[in-house]
């Protein structure tokens, strides 16, 4: 949570952390702006301290509802540093960043975060360290003090999550109506109203409009896929293929608010009309497996045991599993779940060490996958442990595999 | 250009680039993978021999989309080497592109490009620089080798561009039949058919769904402004203005292709009904400006020169320009245009060292803003130079001022 930042702060004996870069695409400066409609900033934070956060001019107004102070970056003056420099955009920007560190007073451990060029941070983040005596930079490899702040959400980003979650839903509940306002041939394929096939690609559309329709974005996609599509994880759909009774359908969807906000993230597994015993056998053991997972989800717990567990509920009815063969492509072949909020995927990921914490909001999705017998099953929810450990479950939806047909 | 990557980085000196991140939100690694629909990537060339594509097991058929040698990353075993490592994962991360970089004998040296979290490249950039003896590991700062490939674009990119391009005129073409299918009632404000006041909201959530419609996406949003707001160059319009008769209405457009692809960006300036004089006036100058200008474009010339040549006609019409007053928020307050492609900022920015050459697709976008009158103007289109350094209009859209009511 953003109120932990002290605290993250000194378990790595930080004295002050740095968020540049453009807001878009940038998780964790959308996370610490509040909202604010700016493109770009560099937000500081000293140890024990207010934040400030440094905008452009012509942004003034939009920064101010980040709700901190505000400095107006032309107090720095870059482009006369510019000038200074001959022109070396490199050696400014540096000069830029001392004339900041020493304005707001800043030396110690330095940690820099935020989406940037790499190369270009490379240089910058080097020529701060070589050029400030009293600044040490040290980023973090790998995960990092935001992540661990963002991965326990406020009751705010909760309220968030669940109503982009009740949207959801209803893009769901919505093609599900569409798909059942088709009528089925002799062949059992889907037609539209002017006689055509309808196809995977025709679904995609829908739903596309569906998700704008709600005030929701989905710049990750979706996954609309069928038969052999649905056994491989990271299939999309094909586009021209035929929508047909009795095929699996896996509908994994993963939008956000519209703007750039907080995502969801669910999964169902339909067939149309009827389910034939082999997916019908793969669609219970994974319900049977979400229900046990979910029942026994508690705060402590290392998130890693879940996967342990699912692994172990899949093998004793006879699916092969990464637990055993990492390299499988048949039966359940990922890891169990993964923190839902700016990003679709953020902490907590489902890692050896990770234990289960209040406000945590993530993702518990058992699956099967036969890809060469034509199949495929997901299911996939929300969860929120609250402050008292309780668990939540954020997606309104119903678990049922055959969509009736007319 | 692709083909122009040897060339760049003999100029630079490089024996091998390296882009890395996760595809999405990263336009190097679009633009090199050929439209390859994978999540991330390691794209490695040593100068003078074709690239490599190290991508994920999971992935391997996508992979082969990018049309160069797919490498399978669990041949290089980070997972092993992260047990080797105890657990440290930079020092583990290190370990897998020593390997890799022995495996394809990369020496010398070596860039590192594509958006990647700041702190984890600094600390991976920096440990690899360390580690290998062999390597010298060098980041670019600022303007980039793949910024200049991607500056001048193919034949095949400009026909994507110009078909966002019409799909996006397609957009205003709706917009526009929108507000004029309102009734206007006796205070010159739309009415929608509920009798209920056409708000600038209502107008932004058609406007969404018409992206949608036409297969285009908008992750950075567009700007649709009246009255003040229209005088703020980076106003997005306040959602519950009602929609009036003539008020100026700034329109500025610059959706994708959907899924992630180029961009397009065009700007129309617009008065329902009539154009109060003042505004006209505005938009005379602006149109004459723009004309002007367009007829000017030629290869060679410095970007830079069409700035001052807008200044100075702005100037010589009464109006203040960022020429005499850098910081002045009336009159002629931005730059004149910019680079569009797989983002819808980029090269050739319009710095004083930028030479107009074959392949750039830019805007050219002059305007003038009066805040406080109320007011503002500014119209848009996107040019292409050809090989032979013809200059096209990618724009196809009138220019025109008043939306005639019914």
């Amino acid at each position: 949570m953003i109120t932990e930042l002290d605290h993250l702060m000194s378990d790595r004996n930080l004295d002050a952390i740095v968020v540049t870069g453009l807001v878009r695409g940038n998780p964790a400066l959308v996370y610490l702006l509040n909202g604010a409609p700016i493109s770009h900033a560099i937000w500081i934070k000293k140890r024990g301290e207010e934040p400030v956060l440094i905008a452009g001019s012509m942004e003034r107004e939009e920064a101010l509802v980040a709700g901190v102070p505000v400095i107006l970056e032309s107090k720095y003056n870059y482009y006369q540093l510019l000038r200074e420099h001959g022109g070396d955009a490199l050696t400014a920007r540096v000069a830029f960043f001392e004339r900041i560190f020493d304005d707001l007073g800043i030396r110690g451990n330095v940690s820099f975060y935020g989406m940037e060029e790499q190369g270009s941070a490379y240089r910058l983040l080097q020529g701060l360290n070589d050029a400030l005596p009293e600044v040490t930079i040290v980023g973090e490899y790998g995960p990092n003090l935001l992540g661990e702040a963002r991965a326990t959400k406020s009751a705010a980003e909760v309220v968030r999550i669940r109503e982009a979650g009740r949207r959801t839903a209803e893009v769901v509940r919505a093609t599900v109506s569409f798909l059942q306002s088709h009528d089925v041939d002799a062949a059992e394929i889907l037609r539209r109203p002017d006689g055509q096939i309808l196809t995977v690609g025709d679904v995609h559309a829908f739903i596309r409009r569906q998700v704008v329709l709600h005030e929701l974005e989905d710049p990750e996609g979706f996954i609309f896929s069928t038969g052999r599509d649905a056994g491989i994880p990271h299939s999309k759909g094909t586009l021209d293929a035929p929508m047909r009774l009795g095929e699996s359908i896996v509908f994994d969807i993963f939008p956000r608010e519209a703007g750039g906000g907080y995502f969801f993230d669910m999964t169902r597994t339909f067939c149309l009309g009827y389910a034939p015993p082999a997916v019908q056998r793969l669609y219970d053991d994974t319900r049977s497996c979400m229900e046990s997972v979910i029942a026994q989800v508690a705060v402590g717990n290392e998130a890693r045991h879940y996967q342990v567990l699912t692994c172990a509920f899949y093998r004793d009815r006879g699916h092969p599993t990464v637990e055993e063969s990492p390299a499988t492509l048949s039966g359940y072949v990922h890891t169990l779940g993964h923190g839902v909020g700016l990003d679709v995927h953020e902490e907590p990921f489902f890692r050896a060490e990770t234990l289960l914490r209040p406000g945590h909001v993530f993702t518990i999705e058992p699956g099967l996958y036969y890809p060469d017998e034509g199949m495929g099953c997901r299911i996939e929810d929300v969860l929120w442990i609250d402050e008292s450990g309780g668990v939540h479950n954020l997606t309104d939806f119903p678990y049922d595999l055959v969509i009736p047909m007319g």
